[in-house]
Formats: C-alpha cells, structure tokens, sequence
C-alpha cells in the first residue's frame, strides 16, 4: 500500500474563504463585519474540489491514501487569538473530515491546532481530541513558530508544549512540525520558512531532551527534512561536539518525509537516512506545482524520484512507500484494519 | 593554488575579548566600566594563535591561502547601537589585518561590517572602504540579519542596501552572506541560524531583481548554500511557479562555499550547482570541530571529501579548489598577482 504522509487541503471550497474573510472583517471591524456566514460547503463541492485535484492526481501516480491536513498556508496562526484560532482551525479541520468521509479510501485526516503566539500550547488538547476521537483522524500539524516568522515563542523542547505532548502520546498521534505562512518579509514561505523550520526543529531536538521525557512522541519532519540530510555530518559533529548523543537516538522518533523536488536531493536523503525513516510523501497540490520541463514530469511527483533509485531492497522500498506510515501513525494501520484493508493481525514491523 | 574562501579569526588573542568585555560593562553601566583598554595583542600572541590553529591545519592539509576575517558569532551585530557595532568591527578588523601582515601567504583579509539594527547600512562603507583600500582585504561578511534571530530588518533584495552594494561593485569585493550568532532561543546558532540565512538568502534573490540592478555584485552563500542544493527542484520550480527567472540566471552572481561536512552532502553539492559557482572552503576553526568516528577525520576536512569524488575532471577540480575563488574575489587575484604567486597576466577563467 502506497501511502502519501503529507497531503493539504489546498482547494477547499469558497465556502471556507468565506468564513475566513467574515473571521477578518470582525477583527478589521467588528460592528460591520455582519453576521457568522458559517462555513458554507456542499458535498458536490467538495467533490469536485477534490476529483479534478488531489483525488485525480493521487490516482493517477498510484498513491492509495493520503494523509490530509487543512492548507498549511492557511493556518496563520498569527491571525488573532486563540479564539480566531479556535474557530478558523474547526472549519477547517471539520472540512477535511468531510473530505475523508467522502473518500475513506483516499484520506485520513491529520488536523490543523488552534495555536496562537502567547497561548498556552495546552489549549490545542480539546480541539485535538476532538480531531482524533471524534472525527477519527490520525495526526496532527504542529506549527513550531506560531508568530509566523518572527519566532517569538518558544523552541519544540520547552516544558510549554509538554501537556500537548503528553495527550499526544495517550492519543498514539504523531505530529508533523510544520510552520504556517510568513509575515516576515525576509522568509518567502514555501521558499524559506517552510524549510527553516523543518531545520530549526531538527536542531532542537538535538539541543533538548525530549524524547527522554517522552520516549513514544514521534514527529514527522516535513520537505525531506529541510536542510538536515545534506548537512547530516554538520549535525553529527555538532552533537558530538555538544556531548549530545548520538544523532541516531533521535530516529526512535523523529522522521523525514520525502518531499524533495528532483533526483539527486532524494538520492542523498536515502543514503544518508535510515530508511525507516523516511516516510513517502509529495505534498500535492502544494508549494511547487508545474511541470519540470527537464523530465517533462510534475516537480512533486516524488514517487517518480524513488522508483528509479534502482538499488532499493524491495522491502525497504514497500517500507518508504507505505509501511513506515503504519509504523508511525497506529491510528491509520488501525484505521485501515477496521476498513479491512489490512489483516486485522497486522503488527508494525520492528524498526 | 588551493584557496579557502571561508575561515574566521576564531582564536584570537584573549585581548580582543578584554575590549568587548569592556564594551559590554559600558553597555552596562557606562560609569563602573573604566577606561577603553584598547585592544591589547602583541604580534607573537597572533602567531602563537594561529601557528597551533589555523596555519598548523591548513598546512597539514595543503591549503595555500585562506580568505580569514572576524569569527562570525561574535560579530553580533544586535549588541548596542551603531557606534558599539563600529567600534568592535574595526578592532575585529584590525586583528584580522594584523594576521594577514604576519602570514601574507596564508591569508587574505575578508571584513566585517559594522551593521546594527535599523542603522542604515550605507553608514558600513566607510569601515569596508578602510579595509579595502588601508588593509588590502579583498572580501567582505554581510549580516542578512543584524538582529541575530529576529529577522527584524529588510531583505538583501531591499533597496537600503544599494548604497552598500554600489560601493561593494566600485571596489570589486564580494559579499559571503553570514549571520551571526543568535539570540533566538529556537534558533541554535551554527545548527539553524546560520543553514537558515543561507537558505533564506538564496530565496531574497530568487524573489528580488538585485542583479538586474548590479550586474557585477557578488555573494558567496556558505555552508553548502544551507539547504538550497538538497532542494534545488524546489528552487527551479518555485521560480517557475512565480515567474522569475530560471535559476541559472542567478549563477553570474551567486556561488556556493563547501563547507559541508559529510561525503553524500559534497556530492550531492557538486552534482547539481555547476562547478564553476562552487568554491572551495572548510570553515576551519569553526562550528564543527572534532574527529568523525567514521571516517578517523575531522568533520571539516572538506578538502578529503572533494579529493574523495573520483569523477571530476582535473580542470574542474582546480577550479573549485581555487581558479574560481580568484575569479569572483577579483583583488584576490590582483593581491596573489602583486606577491608575484600569479603570473601578472592571468586572466580569470570565462565561467
């Protein structure tokens, strides 16, 4: 089973901009802004947002889930407070679950977390669970910069983030840390802040000790890690001259997906990481769409880049492209045990 | 002739930290902190600091010439205001000054700038004029982010720069794009500050139209680029969604150190930036010291990993090891020419 671990909601239906422009009138203007429109979306809206997008092209490269989450962009968790926060991340979480209930094939949701700079990361756990048990997705985005761009908050590690993290765990829920939209205009956001904070996150975890804390936490760091595996022995060094353990301590929990846009980039990520941990990903309809014209091939058609690494172990391949998600997210191998897709004695492979 | 383009004064003499401790007492209590003490270094602790460092490494490992300037943690540019900022760049400087006098066959001066928060960075032309035309130094270390973590300031692609720029044409030095330390808590300083201003630089200049305005500026970006090679799909295509210009427009103007500090990242580097934009550099002494287990080398050896990739062909090699260092560093070459270790007829080599 091939599985994408990072898929977004990036076509929603104009309802959800709808709400979101009344959600900003009200903070422009709250006397003129009018009444809650709601979040107006029809099921054939969502249908045809997603067969002629995500569920056409998923199809077409043989990819037989996703893991979606609300557009990443659009989490702006800088917008507001928590309350604007709260309210923007049920839409949009509560959209992606109708997508899900519409395509249980396609998708498995992974929510959106109602952060806001200053907010206690603790107020997340309602909207969390509510996510995880009552809408049945599978994991969650974490925003570590919630300022968006201008890291006013506190690094991944900090004893703030440890209720979130301890619910997590009771949930079995891994999070991608995945930052949000830049207000700052020195990080273009796909081009910069997306990938400094798939870095930044990694150099914390080596600077802190988390996962001593939390020895079952997982994170997922997105875009093939930022710019991690091409700077592995930087960060070998850097741990060893900082008397942090090892680096490979770390892949107990934290892994890399795959969404690195041309050859050579996923040829060094899978020989420089184990690949247990390296989970598939593409990150459609994303940061980087169009058409490569040096391989006539979409730029984030990932799974092209790895069928022609020639020298993977078919086993280690079936583990990158699917096998490593049920790993990593229980909920999903479960979820997909109850729909009968995988036997139901299924265990996840020993990394 | 083997050119490191990328070395920082990281041992200095224990006088130049006496005058920055006194800095910092008078940032403190301008009252309690006594008079300047200058900057105290007799020219034997210079050579006893770098006969047992730098020039003892990079002997050992057949590196003719290292372009050296100020270590770049301690430039920290956030600390007090224009003046302070001046004040320690010209002592930082004039030490760097100092060991190029001493050892003119092993380095060559790259200056500090005296930026600051909000200063306008025009006022660092006279110091880089000084440097340039007093002290014979050939290059120059830009700041993306005087603010050290906050990103508070402009991009490389504003306009407050051009007054800087034009004076950087007019005297033909280069630019290497290099943050200073941090005092972000979420951003470890050589862990993610520094990947993250090369990452976030590459991307300024992909978004901006700087070279259009100064066809001649040139920037090194260091450390590998930070991310930009592992992600170069993801650079073409973002250029291509957004409508500028493909990447290799960018290559007149922009180059890549190597300082990355594994085989797979070398490679990987040299596989897909074309090797005429690729410069030869270690970082010696500097973020990551010690010995890789693995490989019973340090970390920072790049020049083993370069010799390690079989297929490069013996121009090319020559070339990132030194020929385009005295291309883009064009008072490099005239420097090398004057100490009579160049013919006075060599040319740069057409990229």
């Amino acid at each position: 089973m091939i599985i994408d671990c990072h898929g977004h909601y990036t076509t929603a239906p104009k309802g959800l901009k709808g709400f979101r422009d009344w959600q900003l009138a009200m903070l422009e203007d709250p006397g003129h802004a009018g009444p809650d429109p709601g979040m107006a979306a029809s099921d054939d809206e969502i249908r045809d947002s997603l067969e002629k997008n995500q569920v056409r092209i998923q199809r077409g490269r043989g990819v037989d889930l996703t893991l979606f989450s609300p557009r990443a962009g659009g989490m702006a968790h800088h917008v507001g407070d928590f309350r604007t926060s709260e309210a923007w991340t049920r839409h949009c979480n509560d959209l992606v679950h109708r997508a899900t209930l519409l395509y249980p094939d396609s998708f498995a949701g992974v929510c959106q977390l109602p952060q806001s700079p200053g907010a206690d990361p603790a107020r997340c756990i309602p909207e969390l669970v509510r996510c995880v048990e009552e809408l049945g997705f599978v994991g969650c985005n974490l925003n570590p910069d919630p300022s968006d761009g201008y890291w006013t908050g506190r690094p991944l590690t900090d004893r703030q983030w440890y209720p979130l993290y301890e619910k997590m765990v009771e949930l079995d829920v891994p999070a991608m840390v995945h930052t949000s939209c830049s207000c700052n205009p020195n990080f273009h956001f796909t081009g910069a802040h997306y990938i400094n904070g798939d870095t930044t996150a990694f150099m914390q975890f080596i600077e802190g000790d988390l996962f001593r804390d939390f020895p079952t936490l997982k994170f997922v760091i997105p875009h093939g890690g930022g710019a991690v595996p091409y700077h592995w022995g930087r960060y070998r060094g850097l741990a060893q001259n900082m008397g942090r353990p090892p680096l490979e301590t770390l892949l107990e929990n934290v892994f890399f997906d795959t969404c690195v846009y041309h050859q050579p980039g996923i040829e060094l990520l899978l020989r420089v990481v184990p690949p247990e941990n390296v989970l598939f990903a593409s990150e459609i309809i994303g940061a980087v769409k169009g058409v490569d014209p040096r391989t006539g091939h979409n730029y984030d058609d990932t799974k092209r880049y790895i069928d022609a690494v020639r020298d993977l172990d078919p086993g280690v391949r079936a583990a990158i492209m699917g096998g490593n998600a049920l790993r990593v997210y229980g909920r999903l191998r479960r979820r997909l045990q109850e729909q009968g897709r995988l036997p139901a004695s299924d265990r996840p492979a020993e990394s």
